[in-house]
């Protein structure tokens, strides 16, 4: 694996349309366990330096997912601890490392899934939106339930449908709406489960956008909105102020509107008083709301 | 024009995805008109039985509209008193009655659109979902005033586009976005306009799904949501009960998707509560409501 071909994968991930947040975080550790065993560098400091460049570079390409953000700023704490060792054993130790925060990131999505799956009771209907590796972990042990899933379709890429042939394939019961559906059917729902890209330090939630409408229509329809978020996908004061990120207008595929604005913003906040309560490695925090219309 | 290529057109209303409800509706007067002129028959009786069957089909085929069923209903009134005169004379007075209809729906439209301008001050944002006829004529009359218009694409045929570049042509600074965007970008305008299908008799409004979506987003934001709805969408007791029509799941392009159950209901119910006001061709009903948070 060469220099160009990681400068390559860094590059990437400003451009990943599809992946969820913690998917997309430990891909990142991978590129950076890559680097520190295949990036060339003369000595340790000069292979730390280039390390925690690369990390800050993929993190701040990212600004609106903070377990990106986070689990990289975790592991530039551990490379930067490896300055007494030699270049072997340091790109060993670094990968290393990488290899631990990803798997932590891992263990605490199991963990939330399987606090999740307490929520859902059999022959339950869920609806959701976007694409979550987190939410796929929960509804991976979901199967054989007899669980129905409405999943909205998540312009502008449509990563709905990549979800809703994943769940039809586990056997589950599938429906596949658009986005602009999502108020008619989450009357047909017992709960909505979304992921989440970052969590607020007021409870609030960063996530695909369209997860804000979905909220407000649950709670006029008195259904209970879960947020599915480890501890990774907390923001931290260091990340500054929130951002959120917007794509290329081209992927709204309006390329003959010369004269208009085309506004492809992918992310949306959905204020902490739409969910009912947020499941993350430790449990389930619920508020214990969603029950009340409007 | 010969009896196949009026049969061709009826059986065409079904299908079209793309107008509104007065528009279509007539478009359908104007079938009838063709057909009174046109249609094959050997008297005035099985002509007036040949256009009540015809207006009847058109009207069963779109039962989410309700103004395809009150013109063609009032059109079949008129074309029912014909009974008594020579078939060339009751051909003609037929389609004069098919362009009085249409006529009476655009000046409702007209005058509609007068009273809409009011609530709109020069240099506002309005935030608006799907294509309606009706809208068209109030933006129309708003051309040099200052005013952005947010359009959503409205998915799956994105009719939004069509009017987004209907409106940049006409000067406005025009924005697109997606439906799922419209909970983030409501909140940067100053108003929601939207046109109807039907006006059911407790208030609430049928127009295309994701309206509703808007609706909720719009009374978090303290937005305020107007109809713009000419009395010929007011839903009667002989339309029977309340269908949303549902399109082929074709349209959503997930062909693929085979063990997948996809919906592509066109329309959804936004209720009473979430609307601060009606506008029709003798004025605004305003409920005085939209000022709140939810």
């Amino acid at each position: 694996m060469d220099a160009a071909s990681i400068q390559t994968r860094i590059r990437a991930v400003a451009e990943d349309r599809t992946s969820g947040a913690s998917a997309l975080a430990r891909h990142c550790l991978q590129i950076g366990a890559d680097s520190a065993l295949y990036f060339p560098a003369k000595d340790t400091p000069s292979l730390i330096e280039t390390l925690a460049a690369q990390a800050a570079e993929m993190a701040a390409s990212r600004p609106s997912m903070a377990p990106v953000h986070q689990l990289l700023s975790r592991w530039r704490r551990e490379v930067e601890g490896l300055h007494s060792l030699d270049l072997d054993t340091a790109r060993r130790r670094a990968a290393n490392a990488a290899a631990v925060i990803a798997s932590l990131s891992h263990d605490a999505v199991r963990r939330l899934a399987q606090h999740a799956r307490e929520l859902i009771g059999d022959g339950q209907c869920i609806i959701t939106h976007s694409l979550s590796s987190t939410l796929e972990e929960v509804f991976s042990g979901l199967r054989e339930r007899g669980i129905r899933v409405i999943v909205s379709e998540s312009r502008p890429l449509f990563e709905g449908r990549r979800l809703a042939k994943k769940l039809s394939g586990w056997g589950f019961d599938t429906t596949l709406i658009t986005d602009a559906e999502m108020g008619l059917f989450v009357a047909e729902a017992d709960v909505v489960l979304v992921g989440a890209d970052s969590l607020l330090e007021d409870g609030s939630v960063v996530n695909k956008v369209g997860t804000y409408l979905l909220a407000v229509a649950a709670r006029d329809r008195s259904v209970p909105f879960y947020v599915c978020c480890e501890s990774f996908k907390q923001r931290s004061p260091d990340m500054g102020a929130l951002e959120l990120e917007e794509m290329s207008p081209a992927e709204l595929g309006a390329a003959d509107l010369t004269k208009v604005n085309v506004r492809n913003v992918y992310f949306d906040i959905t204020p902490r008083r739409f969910i009912t309560g947020w499941v993350n490695e430790d449990g389930v925090m619920d508020l214990g709301r969603g029950e009340g219309g409007l």
